[in-house]
């Protein structure tokens, strides 16, 4: 297979990046794109007056296509990429993959049973700062891990059918996976509705990985800052990751603690406090979903397993559903409830 | 009374800043300073040639003094404050109040026998900054107090008899106690013993206020960068309270977001966002530390209770005690163990 | 007329922003892409497949256009304009208008003998945060203006045939034109060729208008940091306008100094500084050269004069003119030269 | 001499940094205090019980002193130093060192004539992130220097008998003398007095130093923003220094442009942009003024010429001496000045 043909199926907010992605590179064709609303096709076809475009997904199954790209509301992840894979075609996925692990679970086997590629729109795996900072972990420079704080805020965008640990967490708990190379041991979460009922908006994430390494995630929808931003404190350095930053956005620190060799039990502690240079390494820039798309095509061509997999999918959509149980659940964790009765009234301020 | 006689108790880290303060209040005559170590008083001597000086603090009590200052390390808190209140001298004494509750109550039980002001340095409820903050929330210009953020971190002064919860969380704590005027109804808290085993350097706290509004605690002894701020989100405006910043310490951003009054069930959410003006208001620098030295001598000249009296020192004690139980028990809490039986090998990155 | 005819003439690096907006402006109807390069004219048609296109922007003039857009070389702007002024059509030219005060006065005669709109793309006029600054201004609430600084820095965009003065300071110009609605009433400046024999990459413009106001441009193509700021003091405030930030592009700050009333001759002097609250406002975001190309066809449609017409690109062209004497006698204005003959020589460092 | 009795003249805004600086370091014994003002030295016995006051300045001549640092207002500088020398004594004067060359030139004389060291404090060439920079430049790490740009803007202090230009001048020609090792070649300036007239509280000065290098210097008692900026364009690479900053002074940019080694005559220009890593030294931090004592106590311990001594501030004299006539002259440079008359009128905007 030369070229790729390639149909969208959703041309709302992010399939028109997808659309652009795959007309712009050479190992695919854009053959078509699907939506229900006729508007949305309009645009389409005045950007590619050559694409064929439905407002049934359906119809592509009778385009002679080799794969499909899903970007739909979540719920219909599901039963899209389903029917896709029981058309013999290879399937990209948006993040989530889906809303449960069982239906996850349920697209690899239909993915391996045809050996069609299945591939899940993980983006920061194919951002070349987040490749660099996995680099900057697995050399060995940055010393033992000792833990991950992340944090993805901002004012916006509400949605009716999911809530922020399911819009914004798939970002860091893949980042996380990837970085790490392990599953977490541990999961719990905190969180809060704040605007709608029933709807988090606001929620922080506790997660243990081997080795007792903790990594923390904070995601907000109420934040007045535009916050994207994961720290790597290791032993011997730490790194800064601050997408929000044009150009500089990885900054690794030369900074560090070390435990005193010997302490004689009365006299007082003499760490080792370490704090050199700060570089700012030039990260060649281009578009992660650019690499995503090219990197998905390359797992049709080659018939190798795409990085961020189905199993990769299920795993960040095992985690969230573990992290959205422990939310709702978050009142049986609150075994140090306070106890008030003792207390005097707080004076009126 | 017209001029309060002061002693101060430990010149190490934080007393050179009390004692330095005392002195130059009008309304109070700095008399005796008391350290173990001879430098430290020779020091103090240099600075304050008229001071007394001794190494034994119980030396103080024969010097017709008013009040003392306790600025020694925590596990002395207790004895020496309680020593001091029995012998009729008001106390000061720096955060945290004491390493247990039951210590903090006997503390509060001896003062209010005796009718002597007991105080607690939680120095950013004499803060303007936050001050400021206080008086943007209870002016309603916020709306509802949606949640409430905080970060304090460093590569910090690791210490062997404490940890960063009793280290820096007071600060955060005495903080959210003053901005709400509540108590928390539950607490509870994640963290690690990075570098030293079973010292945590890493917390991070979840406390829920009346009306599930969460505040939630990071803190930090093992960060590259130095961060100090607190974020306040209501459902009109949002500040942030950046305490790194030399001038422009408050932000307060008219953002929000408003749910749709009306949904048809079938349609989109129709989200009214709002993103006005940000105002950085002036406000009035001062040392806080002179603020809490004053507000300790007007207590004791005109017999009022002080903001951060014994039992607001008390409430911090007893939130760090539970977030510390709940910190110590976290393995309980991990009610959502990742299940990695079922999940296929991770493939080597 | 009710839509305008356009034809584009150069698509090389800002061509293609052009031809965009007046392809999505209803008030505008895209014809024809005129450009020597065959690729270029290639990824046109691509882009807008009903678009006639063309090597020879003489072809242009047998399509029925109302008006142009000539966005070449500056080297090309006057003979091309001129060209399309004498065979009837509405002319917009990139910045700078001309290379010479000459051509451009030739261009203004052309456009008013034949009636026709003649405008100058001197996007920041149309800049909303640039119209903003001006309302503070005209509005009073700086005061007097003291003076204004802007700096406009990066590595940049070398040019054979141009340099730093006639790439960069346009935009200054055309901005200090606007605010102050004044002519300077002189002009020098400062600068240098770093890189290239005869190409300045860095000049230091003084202008200084009416009531002696000064103006100090800072252009430069050989600095590490992009820098796109302009600043005005007033007597009673002050404002800081940022192009490099997203959202927070103009501060205004509550802050001055106001001589002493009344001095004794011997005291000193009693200054009064003013340092109050710093306001962000909300800046409703608009593509400027949306604006920009909206303003052309308001001209055309309603004949109407625009605000950057070509008496306001002659002005600019004017001061550039004078600055680059200025710059290429700048020998001449030594009169301060260094007598090294008196001194020691300086100690090896 | 093992160590240096020193007496210091003026305890006012300077004086009491000065004083510390003495009583601390070992090789220097404080003896007297000096000030017209009994309060202020009221406040210098506080600190300093054993040092000696008064209110003339020529009491100290029986002293037994070896030293005097004069930190009293400009205008006295040059009386009391040729005192101090004629008396003696080793002297170190605050910057500017006089208000003419020719007073500076005598006190040259008079220190040489009697073999006294002669120091003005220039502080920042004792300013570690100065000399890191400095180091930097004749590493060859930058490559050739093609221009220096500085910046020197605040609210603030102003003064009756003083401009900006001798107020905050001194500091940038200062590193500008040290960082070059050269004097420059031609001075020139512009400014305006923008509150006070005849007091200019605005100047730009153009330096032009040899190989045809210019400097430019900004600096303000006008801006609403504190800029401390010196940034350093090499042809390899550039570095910004900012004094603003409390860690990360120094920013090495790996950026360049290389021009094109060879041009067909009409093809474009193949520029070769660099853009790499950036570098943040760690700088270890000591106070500057602590650096700038010590290497006067040395000076005069080992007979040493003084860094920063009577030819340097003679050099930073003139050089501002030239840029005042420049600046009051500055008609005579508007040789360019704009003719409006063939100009139409502004449109009313």
């Amino acid at each position: 297979m030369k070229t790729v043909k390639v149909g969208v199926i959703g041309f709302g907010y992010w399939g028109p990046n997808l659309a652009r992605n795959f007309f712009d590179l050479p190992s695919a064709e854009l053959v078509a794109i699907a939506d229900l609303k006729e508007d949305r096709l309009q645009r389409a076809r005045s950007f590619y007056p050559e694409v064929r475009t439905t407002t049934n997904y359906m119809d592509l199954f009778n385009m002679d296509l080799d794969a499909v790209v899903v970007s739909v509301p979540p719920a219909l992840h599901y039963p899209i990429a389903k029917h896709c894979l029981e058309n013999g075609l290879h399937v990209l996925i948006e993040k989530p993959m889906t809303q449960s692990s069982e239906h996850a679970e349920e697209l690899i086997r239909k993915a391996e049973s045809k050996e069609l590629v299945l591939m899940v729109g993980h983006t920061f795996v194919y951002n070349s700062a987040v490749v660099a900072l996995k680099k900057f972990i697995d050399s060995g420079e940055l010393g033992d891990i000792y833990y991950i704080d992340t944090a993805r805020l901002n004012l916006g965008l509400f949605q009716r059918d999911s809530n922020v640990l399911w819009d914004l967490a798939p970002h860091d708990i893949s980042i996380l996976l990837f970085l790490l190379g392990q599953d977490p041991v541990s999961i719990s979460a905190y969180g809060a509705p704040c605007v709608i009922d029933n709807i988090f908006d606001v929620a922080y994430l506790n997660l243990i990985f081997p080795n007792q390494v903790p990594a923390h995630i904070h995601v907000s929808w109420l934040d007045p800052c535009k916050v994207r931003r994961i720290t790597v404190v290791g032993s011997k350095k730490m790194i800064v990751f601050n997408d929000v930053e044009n150009e500089q956005k990885l900054k690794i620190y030369d900074k560090g603690v070390d435990a005193p060799e010997y302490t004689d039990g009365f006299g007082e502690f003499h760490w080792n406090y370490r704090s050199g240079d700060i570089l700012i390494p030039k990260i060649r820039v281009s578009e992660p979903l650019r690499q995503e798309c090219h990197h998905f095509l390359d797992s049709i061509i080659n018939k190798t397993r795409p990085e961020s997999d189905g199993h990769n999918g299920l795993r960040v959509v095992k985690i969230i559903e573990a992290a959205e149980n422990s939310l709702r659940n978050q009142s049986s964790k609150e075994i140090f409830a306070w106890d008030t009765l003792n207390m005097p009234a707080l004076r009126q301020m």
